[in-house]
This record gives C-alpha cells, sequence and structure tokens, in this order.
C-alpha cells in the first residue's frame, strides 16, 4: 500500500512547491501540481528566489528555457534549497542539444545536491559523458531504453545514480527509477504521451511534490512516475476518436486531479531489478 | 439589468487591454479576455510599453513573475497610463511571499492611482499592513472571509479602499468588492476554483475589461467578479466525472464566452453592505 | 494529391523546429507543432540559440513578446539559419502596435533572408509601408481582405512578397499566400478562430514545419494555412454548445493531430490567381 500512502501525503500535507521552469510548459506543470494535491509557486528572479523557496518544502530546477538572468536564479535557489534541507530536483531538459544547456546542468550538479535527477535517456547519457547525445528536447531513437537492452540500460542507471549520489529517474517507453542500488522498472504509460509537449516537466513538478511530502526519495519518484504513466492510461481511455495531444494533454491532468489510491496499487506495472 | 448591460458594453466597445503578466497564467489571460469580448495585448519589455499602453483603453499589471526586467516596465507602463486616463488594475501575486513582491506592490501603489487592486485576502493584508501574510501565492488559511468574521472583513476591506483610493477585490470564497463606502458581498463561484492556476489572474484580467469598458469602476469590479463565479458555477456542472481541474479551467473560460445577460442577472448571488 | 503528400512529408521526416516565440501561446505553438507530426525546440538565449538552430532544420521566428535580450537572439539564430539554409519564417506580431515592434520586424527583413513572412493584413502593411497600420495585434478592420477589395488586396501582397523575395501569408477571413507570381486564395476556416488567442501564432510554427520537411515554400505554406483553416471547422462540428473559444482552441490543435492526406484534399477550398 505504499503507492497510495504516498499519494495521501501529498494530499495531506499540500506542501509549497518552488518551480524554476520553463515558459513552454509552466502553465501544465502547475496545473498538475495542483492536480496531485500540493502547490506550486514560480519564481524566476535572483531577487526573491532564495527567500521564495525558503518558504517552501521542495525546489524543481528546470533548465527548459533558461538564459543568463535565469540559470544564477537557479544556482541561488538550488543552494539555498540545500542549506535548508529541502527535497530538489533537476530537470535537465534539452542538455547535450546546446553547450549552454550541457555547461548549466553540470555546473548545477557539481555545485547542489539534487535527490532527483529525471530526464531522458539521451539527457541523462549527456550528463554522464559530458557531452553529445540529445537530439533537441526529445530522446534520440537510438538510446531509447528498449527490452532488449534492458539489463544495460539498468546497469547504466544505477552507475550514474551512484556516482550522482541521487535518484535518478530515466523516463520513456520503460521507466528506469533507481538510487543505485533498487531499480524500479516501470511498464505504465502509452507511446501517445511523446506528442504532448511537457509530460516530462509535468512529471519533474509531480516527483517534486512526491519529495516533499514524503521521507524516501527513490519511493517518491518512483510513485510519481507510475502515477503519471497510470494518468496516461487512464486520461487515454476517455478520448474521443476526434480529439488529439491537446486534449490528451487535459485528460492526463484531470487523471491526476482523480487518482485514486486504489487505482495507483491495481494499475502499476512494475518489477524491481 | 446593470450586469447585462456592463457586460455588452464589453462586447459592443471590445477595449483593448494592455497585460503586463506573468508567463504561468498568460495565455488563460488572453483568452478569458477574448471570451468577454474584449482584446488582450502582452507586451512587457520598457522599450515599447509605453506606446502599447497609449493604443489601450486598460491596463492590467500582474506581478506573478516580476524580474528585474519587467519591474521597471510595470512602473512606465502605469504612469502612462495614469496620464492617459487609462483604467488600472494591480494585481499582487504572492506580495508577503517575498520582500520583492511586497516592496515592488507597495511602489507601485505609491506610484500609481490604480482604479482597481484585486488579491486574495492574504495578498492585500500584506498591502494594508506592509508584509508578511502570504504563504505561497496562495490565500493563508487563517487570513480567509468567512461568514463568521464578515463584518471585520468588511470593515478592513473598506479602509483599505478608503486609504489607497481604489476599489478593492479581496476575493475567495467569499469575495468582497468596495469602494470604501458600498461593499459587493459575493457568494457565487466553486471552491474547486482553488486547485486551477491562475483563476486569480484571469479574474484580473477581466476586471480589467470590464473598467475599460465601463465608467463605474465599482460595478465594473463587481459584475466581473460575478461573472467569474457564475462561469465557476457553470463551467463546473458540465464536468464528467472523469475530468479535473484541467478541463474545468477550460469550461470557466468557455462559460464566460458564451455567458448571456441573463444569466449574469438571475444567477448572481450578492448583497450589498 | 499534393496537400497529402506535403503533410506526410512533415510526419515521415519529423523535422526539429527551432522557436523563438513569445510567452503567450509558446505551449500552443509547441503542441501544435507536435500535432502536424514534426518536433519543436525553443530556446532564446544569445548563449545557444545559434547552436540550437543548428541542430534544426526551421527557424520560427515571433515578434510577439520581444525584449531587450531575445531581439539580439532573433537576429543571430536568423543568420545562423539563413548560412546553414535552413528554413525560416518571420511572424510579425504586433508590428505596427509599437516602434519597437515594427523596428525590429524591418531590422530582421533586411538583415534575413525569409521564406516566408506570415502575418495578418495590418501588420504586413506596416512592414509594407515602414509603420501605423496596427490596433494592437489583431487586424484593422479597415485593412481586412474582403471580397470587394480582393483583386486590389492580392495585387498588394503579391508586389510586398515580390519585394520582399519571400512567401508572403497574409491570413485572416480570407488568405492570400503568394510568392510574387502565383496566389493561393483560401477560404477554408471559421470566423470564431478570432476569439482564440495565437491560432497566428499556430499556423506559423506549422507552415515552418511544412516548409523544413519539403522543398516548395510556397506549396508549403498554402497547404499548412489550408491545413489550419479545415482544422478550424473540423474542430468546430465537434463543439458542444456549453463550449467555447478555450475549448475551440485545443479541438483545432486536436484536429491537426488527426489530419488526414484525404481530408486535406477534399476540404480544401481555394482558388490560384
Amino acid at each position: 500500500m505504499m503507492f497510495s500512502e504516498y499519494l495521501e501525503n501529498v494530499r495531506v500535507k499540500a506542501p509549497l512547491i518552488h518551480c524554476i521552469t520553463n515558459y513552454v510548459t509552466v502553465n501544465d506543470v502547475a496545473n498538475i501540481v495542483l492536480a496531485a494535491g500540493a502547490s506550486p509557486i514560480m519564481a524566476d528572479d535572483a531577487g526573491e528566489v532564495e527567500e521564495i523557496t525558503s518558504i517552501c518544502s521542495g525546489l524543481n530546477i528546470n533548465i527548459g528555457t533558461l538564459n543568463g538572468r535565469t540559470i544564477p536564479s537557479m544556482m541561488a535557489a538550488g543552494k539555498s534549497a540545500m542549506k535548508l534541507k529541502h527535497k530538489i530536483l533537476l530537470d535537465p531538459v534539452g542538455a547535450g542539444a546546446s553547450t549552454l544547456r550541457t555547461q548549466t546542468a553540470l555546473d548545477l550538479l557539481e555545485n547542489i545536491d539534487f535527490n532527483v535527477i529525471r530526464g531522458n535517456v539521451s539527457e541523462i547519457k549527456t550528463l554522464a559523458y559530458g557531452g553529445g547525445h540529445t537530439m533537441g528536447v526529445d530522446a534520440n531513437q537510438l538510446d531509447a531504453v528498449t527490452e532488449e537492452n534492458l539489463t544495460s540500460s539498468i546497469a547504466f542507471v544505477k552507475e550514474f545514480a551512484k556516482r550522482t549520489k541521487t535518484v535518478t529517474a530515466v523516463t520513456g517507453a520503460i521507466d528506469l527509477v533507481t538510487d543505485g542500488e533498487t531499480c524500479y522498472v516501470i511498464r505504465n504509460g502509452r507511446s501517445q504521451m511523446g506528442k504532448i509537449t511537457g509530460t516530462g516537466c509535468q512529471l519533474s513538478g509531480l516527483i517534486t511534490a512526491f519529495m516533499a511530502a514524503n521521507d524516501d526519495d527513490l519511493k517518491s519518484a518512483a510513485t510519481a512516475v507510475i502515477a503519471m504513466g497510470i494518468a496516461g492510461e487512464v486520461g487515454f481511455s476517455y478520448l474521443k476518436s476526434y480529439e488529439g495531444n491537446m486534449t490528451y494533454r487535459s485528460r492526463i491532468i484531470d487523471a491526476i486531479c482523480n487518482m485514486t489510491g486504489e487505482q495507483l496499487e491495481t494499475m502499476a506495472k512494475y518489477e524491481i531489478r
């Protein structure tokens, strides 16, 4: 009953989540954090991020539309949150697509003790090898975690998690969530989620909310990843033939809003490796 | 028939509304302004805000994701709009959550003659007492306007409106809209609106549209607050069991788009105190 | 069968599209690019735009919320994309509403060889005459392309396209798409699309995707304009009486997501002049 308990804690504690995130998907992130039962606050100016983060219990740093003004804000907020022992997540959107993104993600990683890193496999490979795996903001097909390369993929992510002392969540068709020892291999979700901008950003917001309301980061991240996948399945089941990616986006967040502990327990598809 | 007339004026005059607003809810603000029958223009660079505001008839300043670049733009646009006798609204999002927000809101208030200030009760208390009432961007439960503290809440808001020479709208479960003398106590809306990011920002855009198309600011603000509450009720009535906060968001704006004067007149729940 | 072939190419080639666009409608732009089968990446910092554009095949520059930080990014990205012979589009949102917008659009036009310029008629008139036709971000009614002034409107747009060596798309109730010689006069779409913020921005993203996946810019732009119009018709046909501009927005993008080549071929309403 771990999953339902973790969800319940988000709803009861309603943690305040500070998001420094991109302007593409920020509204969806705010709405999914609210759907889960937590409360988002978006603030990215260097003049206030430390103070804002101090009243929150989780910090979600997403480099999706990073710029010269917001990079120092990410660093300052991260350092403050670290001192306050808040839960902190890094979403290295597009790491590998530009030197600025790769370097910013690596700098943040060096200076801040993240509880969780969530990215697609190309972004995580970029961070692991110091460059070059991403094509745009979507994962490179060649990098994809598949049933065929599952064992080596798990080994890679465990190694990365161990080295960075984080829980690392590599999400895609198959999701891997590991603290370096235990790895949740999660098979919820639907491929059509890839046609919606920002399901990854939303998931990062969701994980931060789960971490902030629960002690165990690995279980928090795994539960949030499973919840997002189930929401993708539930949301899809209500789509009419004339509805497409845009309505699907709303249905997924709606499904988080209506998610029950029972759904989480019965629909979760995972193994531990 | 005041409410229907006020709505009709927005639709017939289709005022152009300059919004300097946050990037979280900006799309929703633009769409609700359009839904009401007005026309939004978003512009926040110091190099153009004075010129942009000059072709508009209303200015909506929302400090939701304020930063070093946009704060001077807010001030410049506000001063220009004031000279041109345009209608101006302040939405002090998160005042109290950081010194930057509180101070910016107070600076704006000192330099610009706002027609309307709209916020949640914690934000308004922060402006009244010069600091500290907000937890995040949502109202502190302890501050909430309730049936029990209604008389003292009305007295507080009237006093604040009088002192700031504005129409002040404190919105929440019970909404108070006053010019310091007359107070509309409005009981439309639904609690589930709190699970959507930006219903407050949307309402501020809506009030600005109503002000710009009508002479009386108190009645404009009250009508817009009532319209938003009714939209919350109408939108909720069409929600299916599997729909949540994200679809609800769309239904509310849809309801503004389809709102009739008759709905406004018959569904309004308010008293004057 | 041109239209269906052009759509098929977007889906098969899935081109990566770099968007420097406004924060009002950016999420919708990303989702419509995905709906069409292409892949968007939003990046606007001077420190990365040249590198980001180098991994893409199309660049969409939209000046909707331009500012001192992003204007140099637009210029740098445009020059890089030009050297790489990528397809480039300019969407001069609000040109004419402020000197900054007009001047920025003219500067970009002078320094970058755009494949396509897409705007409403007032924006294009501003660029043609060097100033002053726009009221806000929507077209001035007096400028509108109508059946009555169609011949002179076509002549104007052809002349502008010839002079700027671009394919120019003037969109509104009647859409004109021309390379200076051939002009597609397109009558798809519905007037209610004007009540949604950003249908123009979305269309610009869509045109860029079509250009990047196909050789002929004129036909790419015409196909995308027709697709958007048809999506407006299809989306509207599924709207329930209680749904308004916000749900309509989703339905249009959904319709692009589900669009078939057959729909394009059979529903296209156009003549060549």
